[in-house]
Formats: structure tokens, sequence, C-alpha cells
């Protein structure tokens, strides 16, 4: 009854975002913003670009459908996968998306049509309306171009990434930027590291946005490493990696887990990389880290969404949110 | 303000219902229900239907957009076709209702979570939940297969429609049997008379269900007449025509349009068929006919969607959810 309501920011991309999301979405008195990574091209999403010019709709979708608050038939409707005939691998949401914004020529304007018919609490912002590829150069010479390969390319994972950037200049969505500028509590991660983090903070406006912000800024670290990517990464390591792309010491807060996976989960994992430790010996002056117990021990459900079926050991959205409430 | 509502039912296809519909909606206390013909094979609902092996989409979206109360953009998002790519002639609405019948394994269903998301005002229900085929046996002892071919094929222009069936039998879906047999007023047509109004009564039980319905049964009388299909039918030939369908003298009321269209209109619309005419030397002991000027003079706007598409010469929906609501 007129109390302020925190103002959440979310900077990632699907998946982790969608965790976050999901979490933070069953608190009242908070007002939420996904700001959302736009270099995604793999599957549905790069088959709309390529053929539509438009910008990537599925990490913003997985956003939409944390925020929704229309009953679970109309989520799961959006998160529909077509198996067969010429819509085959076509997700129904991406293609809602994609119709919304050759329709309305704005992408920000499809957003905006689609938090009304999936009635979202909050607010979903692409954190650049450019439509840009990412390139990673890789510490052999090798230069792969686009999200997709980057993430699953056998020889990033060979070789590791030197340098990653987009083909052209993106400029920040000025809407992301005034939310990260005005919020309370802007949270970074979790999600993969070159393909889904970094890419925010490659667009200009973006880096300096949250290093001047006055909210807290928190750092959420992934849970496993990925060969290529965050080798053998620590926690220590993750903040400091983010904020090379940023600033250094953006970060108030790291909340990280403390839980290594049971063996029957890693075994499943262990080949695209090993838990993510945090290394005692290594203190920062600058960074609070918050050790949780964050792994989710429910076994996901195959449903027809990304946001589930990509990883096996995830956090648990309640466990993270309320570690993330507990800075406020 | 617990006024009893009447309980209307419009049996037909996509555009003329339609049209019905959309006059009808901006009147109070009227409890709306479109019964909606499965026959449509077209362009992108055949191909979701041969794909997919789903109920046919397009005639129930038009019904669905009809009775939206959600703004313009979504409705509008809902008629959305795609131009090119692999989603080429796909109407967004089309794919969201297959998509949700693939999804809930249910037509019915499919159209009740469309309707929540369009905020239909009233209820959309398919006349039969079995697949079927249309087919036209030809004067010249020719047999035409499917909905598009009969509408389109020059050979039942030149040789006219002797008899017209399903590939097989098709049962009524018991909640529009039961929507008929409760109605006040039932309203069938305007609309294709062989691919559009008749393959509603070729569904078991659905004339039956009209013929004993207590309700006040309508007639709405096209205003063109269609080669092969209604060579110079007049107003009574209509009248009779659809009830060898049904039963003799089931209509008590016939809606029929009085003003012959502009020659500019009409030349853009000879190849097809002549404007329907009054005979007045043909008398009825039943029917009441009621002639009113229903032609639409604005110049329909190119949208994307097929109910405004296909004729030039249409019936306003104003003027004849006027006619209409006169006989309540």
């Amino acid at each position: 009854m007129g109390e302020k309501k925190t103002k959440v920011v979310v900077i990632g991309g699907g998946t982790g975002s969608f965790t976050v999301l999901s979490g933070l979405k069953k608190h009242e008195n908070l007002d939420l913003t996904a700001v959302v990574s736009m270099a995604d091209e793999g599957g549905s999403t790069g088959k709309l670009r390529d053929e539509y010019g438009v910008l990537p709709p599925g990490d913003v979708r997985q956003c939409l459908v944390a925020l929704s608050e229309t009953d679970v038939l109309m989520r799961e409707l959006f998160n529909f996968r077509f198996s067969g005939g010429s819509l085959a691998g076509h997700n129904l949401g991406n293609i809602l998306i994609s119709a919304a914004e050759k329709m309305t020529g704005n992408f920000n304007d499809a957003l905006k049509v689609m938090s009304t018919v999936l009635h979202v609490k909050g607010l979903v912002l692409p954190v650049t309306l450019d439509k840009v590829r990412l390139i990673a150069e890789l510490n052999n010479g090798k230069v792969i171009v686009g999200e997709t390969n980057i993430a699953y390319n056998h020889l990033v994972s060979r070789f590791g990434v030197k340098k990653i950037y987009f083909d052209k200049k993106a400029r920040a969505n000025p809407e992301a930027r005034k939310a990260i500028k005005n919020a309370d509590l802007v949270i970074v991660g979790p999600g993969s590291f070159y393909t889904s983090l970094v890419p925010n903070f490659l667009v200009e406006g973006i880096s300096d946005a949250l290093y001047k912000a006055k909210a807290k800024k928190v750092f959420v670290c992934n849970l496993m490493n990925k060969y290529g990517q965050t080798d053998n990464f620590s926690v220590h390591d993750f903040a400091h990696g983010i904020e090379k792309f940023i600033k250094p010491n953006t970060f108030q807060y790291v909340i990280h887990n403390t839980r290594i996976p049971s063996p029957k989960l890693l075994s499943k994992y262990l080949d695209e990389g090993e838990p993510v430790v945090f290394d005692k010996s290594r203190v920062s002056k600058y960074h609070k880290f918050i050790g949780v117990d964050l792994v989710n021990k429910r076994i996901p459900k195959a449903v027809s969404g990304d946001a589930i079926q990509r990883t096996l050991i995830r956090h648990d959205s309640d466990k993270l949110a309320a570690a993330i409430l507990s800075l406020i």
C-alpha cells in the first residue's frame, strides 16, 4: 500500500536469468527488470534471425516466462517446440516474439505486447537493439564467429578464449541503461561466461552504467565451469573475470555455492567442466563472499523449454532468491 | 445486473461469422457462441493439417479475433502472416492454435487457452472434433476432394455441385450441440454455401439439434452468388437450399440485402458470381423475409487477416447486427 518497491535489475542471458527471476518473482515488493543479452543465435532463435532479420528472441522468451503470471498452460505454450514439419525445432514463443517484432517494427514494443499477453510482472529489456554477432578469438589465433559456435565448438574448449567482441558496435538500449542507473540492486549471473554474461558488457554504455549505479551490485557465480571458457575458475576468478569487462571492484557481493553436487549428478556433467570451488586462501578487500548451498536437488523434468533442458546441475531458484534478498 | 443474457449461437465458417460476431460483440446482454465449420483446409490451415494432423485453425481463428476484447495490436498479431522464410504464408494465430492443440491434445482445450489469451467475449466451438475432408460430386460425375479445391476449382464453377459429403463420419462436438439446444437465437450464415455453411450440417446431430431447438432461427443470406455453388440463387433459393441439409421450414427469419452494390464494386466481383436478388413473386408460408440495406460501403483496408481480404463486397457488421437484434 504505497510502500516503495525495491528496484531489482537482473543482467544475464536466458537460463540463468530464468532461475534468478523465477525465485524473485515469488517475493512481494520487488520491481523486477531483466536486462537480456542479445548475442543468442542457436536453434530456433538462429533460424529466425537468419530468415527474418529479427533480434534474438530465445533469451528474452525465457525471461518473459520466468516473470509471467498467467496460468501454467500459457507458459508451457510459450515454450512449446514443434517436433516435425516445416516448423520443426521452432519454439512458439520465439515465433510470437519475432512476429511481434516484424509487426511493430520494434523489439521493445514487441516485448511489451508479449508482456501483456503473458501478464509479466516486471520488465524484460534487450541490452541492445543493435543486431550484432559475437566473435571469439582463441588462444591459438583461430577466430570463431557466432554465439552457438563459441558455446559448442570443440576448439574453444581445447584452446580457450583469448578475446571476445562483437562484429560491430552495439549501443545500449536506453531503457536498459536507465533501469540499471535507477536500480536499488543489480544482479549479474549466473550464466555461460562468454556467451550469456560478457555480451551484456560488450554493449557500449552498459559497463559504465553499472559501475556508476548507486545500486548494491551482486555477482551470482556459476555452479560449474566450462572447458575453454572458465577452466578451473574459482569463485574469485569468476568475479574478477567478469569485472575485466566492467571495472575492478564493481561488485560488493559475490554469491556462490558451497555444496558439491552429488557424484551422480557430477557424472552426467563432467564432460563439460568441473564444479566451481571457493578458494579460501584468496581474499578480496572489496568483495563480500556469500557462500550458501545453492544446488537444486530436484531432478529437472523434461519440459519443452530450454531453461530446463540444458543443464542438469542448476541453481535452486528459491535458495538463490533467499540469498539475494538477504542483501536488501 | 443479474439481467438474463440472450444466448446467441452463430453457425458458419470464418469470414461470414467474423462479420456477424464483430457486429454483435458491440451489444450488451448477449451471450455469444460461434459454432465453426471444420472443413477448412486452405493455405496456412491446410499446411498445418497436413504436417501436424491438427484440426483446421483458420476459421476458428477468425471467430476468436471477432470476439476478442484485447487491444488491436494483439488481434493484429493473431492475424499476422509471415511473408518469407520457412514460416512463409503461415498465420501466427493458426500456428498458436495448432501448437495449443498439440500441447493439450484437445482442440476444445486449445481454444479455451486461446480465448483466455485473447480475452474472448463468448465461446468458440468447433462443430466437430473429428478430422474430416469435404468431398463434392459434380454434375458431370467428377469428384473433387478438399474444401479449397471445391471452393476454387474451375470444374466446380463449370459443372456445379451435385452432392456434398465428408470422407468419413463426423460426430457433433457435444458442447456445440448443447449450445444450439439451449440458445435463444441461432444465426446461420452468411458464408460460402458448400464450403462454410453446409459442412456444419453434414456433422451428425447438428441439423437435428438446430431443428429441435426452441431458439428463434435466422438465416442470413449471402450478398453475392458463386458460380457452380449457388448459380442464380435468389434469397428463397438460399433459404430452401440450406434447409435441404437441415429440415424444411427450419428458419423463421431470413435476413437479406436489398441494396444492389455499386457498379464499381460489382465490376471487381463479377467474375465470381452475381448479386443475390429477392424474388418478390415467390412467397413462403413459413419464412419471414427481412430485407435491409446490408452492404458495407467502406472500402476494406488491407489487413493481414483473411477475414478482410477475400471479398470486396461484404456485409456491414453493424447493419447486420441491428437487423438481427430487431428479432429479439
